[in-house]
């Protein structure tokens, strides 16, 4: 067994989405937008970020379940129950999303977002440019 | 300061790329196959994953530096520093990479792929279809 890992958030995700119910089933249909809030000791890592670029963000699901191993595909009880690895469901060992995002706007650390689907308060793991 | 979090690898990857030197540039240019040996406990996980398909998996930098915050892009240090945010530079705070790659065979909780960029000895993170 390997060894565990530590995470530290650079940030939260501010997102009108409040729970499950107001989510929206699949990212890269929403179009909600919400603001990157990233810590300041990160604002070097921000030098380049610019409103229109496309990016792809990183966050923790925390309301996942982390010892589910299996689901039924988007909830649907009719159909078979499937290994979480062959989904993208957000309860799984490790919880970390993967989302695209557009940026309308940066002021400091703070970047503007469209394409969320995010819970307020989400921790924010990672953010890179997209190839 | 949000705290922090622990993630526990699934697996681990193995590759024949041993060094930085070796190490395509882009992964999406990558033909490079390998095993992702996810552990037995996760078994149960796996299942519905199959030759032919496309996943994308998420693994740890661990020759990353953490604590770089800005990079030459590619580096090239004729290029003006950028932050690590708008790169895709292993050097960042918490150095989690997103790969697509294709299944070849699975035996098991053994994966073989093709599309590798990771080196040998890779802590694996998570597996997920693709949309």
């Amino acid at each position: 067994m390997t060894h565990a890992l530590t995470i530290e958030p650079i940030g939260v995700i501010r997102s009108p989405l409040r729970s499950a119910a107001e989510a929206p089933r699949q990212g890269r249909e929403a179009r909600i937008e919400g603001v990157l809030e990233i810590e300041e000791r990160y604002r070097d890592a921000c030098v380049g970020l610019k409103p229109g670029q496309n990016i792809v963000i990183l966050y923790w699901m925390h309301l996942g379940e982390r010892d589910r191993l299996q689901v039924h595909p988007r909830g649907d009880r009719s159909r078979p129950l499937r290994g979480v690895f062959s989904t993208r469901s957000p309860h799984r060992p490790n919880p970390i999303a993967i989302e695209n995002v557009e940026i309308l706007a940066v002021e400091g650390t703070n970047i503007a977002v469209r394409g969320l689907d995010a819970f307020d308060g989400t921790p924010l793991l990672d953010v890179k440019c997209e190839y």
